[in-house]
């Protein structure tokens, strides 16, 4: 820290992305939840194209991608707002619709990145148990009058709740915003994308990371109604008028209207989950029960830490998080079926000790 | 505004990006900066190659890039920091370097996002006119005490100040971080950069959006002590770790790789800068000294709104500021010598009324 940095400053713990090893190619690569399957064809092209003409600036209204997207969701063009990843859009929501007055509410076990957004903006937040089966009750937050933030399905735990039970904590807190961040939605869980148009105090993000192969163009957005997605434009040009850039625009664009492809592989990594998951309690793992791309598993002969080692010795990377509630576990990302099946084999090998 | 509108920003007014015309090649674009020339070859090249993986997260550290803009730069790896643009670059700076105590400084006429940076952050600032002549006077900082904001060469006007008069601000102000924008300083300016082995409270910023054909690609950085780079680094990874995508940080190596390129193409803009500045002074306009990509000109004979108006009815963009300070102006990019030939001689025609 240098002698000049912000004393508001004194306490934020920054977040910590997943590994990304240097020799990239020599491990499979299981531990930040991308997808296996290259970006989709138009998607490639329609970048490739843009980058001839990145001296101009990129459409700071994303206009193009932002009709697509609007298209794809049955929504209106200034329901949506287009962001630098999910990240942004997230931390745009905490500037946005907490303060001193309006603290955050969000699980004790959840997206690692809630507490950072909310102790980089000075906003008082609270945390708030999983029950012990690592699923979110409902009733903790029926009513609590405050900004609340859910991730449906849950990361690290890929447990989802019914869309019905999220209706009921948005109307249950009619004047304070609910953030649904749904960066896994696409593998099982249920949207509450339709519900913008009923409730007013519902924010709802989502990403083109995992189930459109879009993590490294960095491309997430926000829906909602227009008065909140105003809101969030208010913060955005007061930021970065031009988060999103060319390239990731066309990219895009290609990728919605490929999106038969990804949808596809949207089913292939679902089926892969459930193989991973049946292989895995044979094993005599604990699996939960996943709506997302990938798997949070423990088993009762081998630590968390130590199984995650092993693993990366043997030259596969998954997600180990030293939080005490779930370190016996691992975060296992489901990649193509030929990687499930090297996961399962290798993980077999260590736990029969060779 | 939404009535969930943390009551924070109730004053918040966001900057204004230039116009971006839907039938954009109808127009010569002379509003935004932007660079004439296409992206280098490897730049396209390098940035197509990485879309072909981009389900894969970019590398948050940016390794490959930072050091070729470090090794560019005559400076260390952690010397520097990229951001997805220079505007990032910047509210990181205002994020780390201001607070209720260490209020910002700059002039009355600059980047026009400057307030905003603040006051999004709730930062206290205080504007400083320039002299007459649309100059800097140094002693105006001189021991001022506050965190210092100084585009160099400065826009609007691009006027440069030398580094000599800046390292002055910076010597007598050792208890405040001074962060000297240097988006433009390929175009004639004197770069601050290996100044920052001297002092420890020197921050520059500089863009790949003008002298390098990328503005559509978002690549922008910050070059200061390791201390500083550390703060911003923490403020980075407690908002976007993956600031800048893949596609850009390749485009971006690729860039540098072809330098050669994007530094002959800053020689012309240079020459038909001063074919611009002495046709314009030829047809009895006021043209400041420019040692930027744009010129900033007003003549006695028709108000700066008028000529902007005209001009665009023309086919040709130019930037007008409602700034009373500076709304006789307007303020030109330099393109290519046919699009400047263009705006000499649709300039004369409207001068003469025809």
């Amino acid at each position: 820290m240098s002698r000049f940095f912000s004393a508001r400053h004194n306490k934020l713990v920054p977040y910590t992305p997943g590994e990304q090893p240097r020799q990239m190619k020599s491990y499979i690569k299981l531990n930040t939840n991308e997808s296996p399957f290259p970006p989709s064809a138009k998607a490639q092209a329609y970048a490739a194209e843009a980058a001839k003409n990145m001296q101009l600036y990129c459409d700071p209204t994303a206009k193009k991608l932002t009709q697509a997207v609007a298209d794809r969701l049955g929504v209106d063009f200034d329901e949506v707002l287009l962001t630098n990843g999910s990240d942004e859009i997230l931390n745009f929501a905490f500037l946005a619709f907490c303060d001193e007055t309006h603290p955050a509410v969000f699980a004790n076990i959840t997206y690692g990145f809630y507490p950072v957004f909310a102790a980089l903006n000075s906003i008082p937040y609270e945390e708030i148990p999983l029950k012990s089966d690592f699923t979110i009750d409902v009733n903790d937050y029926i009513g609590i009058g405050k900004t609340i933030v859910i991730a449906n399905p849950n990361a690290p735990t890929g447990i989802a709740l019914p869309k019905a039970e999220i209706e009921k904590i948005i109307e249950s807190n009619p004047d304070n915003v609910v953030i649904v961040d749904e960066a896994y939605v696409d593998f099982g869980g249920e949207s509450c994308v339709d519900l913008i148009h009923k409730y007013d105090n519902l924010l709802v993000t989502q990403t083109f990371s995992k189930s459109r192969s879009m993590a490294g163009a960095r491309l997430g957005f926000g829906v909602g109604c227009k008065a909140l997605i105003a809101d969030l434009n208010t913060i955005k040009y007061s930021t970065n008028p031009y988060n999103v850039n060319a390239m990731t625009q066309a990219a895009g664009l290609g990728c919605i209207e490929d999106d038969e492809y990804n949808m596809q592989n949207c089913k292939t990594i679902i089926e892969n989950r459930d193989y991973t998951t049946k292989a895995l309690r044979e094993l005599g793992f604990t699996v939960l029960g996943s709506k997302t791309n990938f798997v949070l598993a423990k088993h009762p002969g081998i630590d968390g830490k130590t199984l995650y080692l092993k693993l990366k010795d043997a030259g596969i990377l998954v997600r180990h998080f030293d939080k005490k509630e779930i370190s016996d576990f691992n975060r296992i990302t489901i990649g193509t079926k030929a990687q499930m099946e090297s996961l399962i084999s290798e993980t077999k090998r260590i736990l029969e000790g060779n």
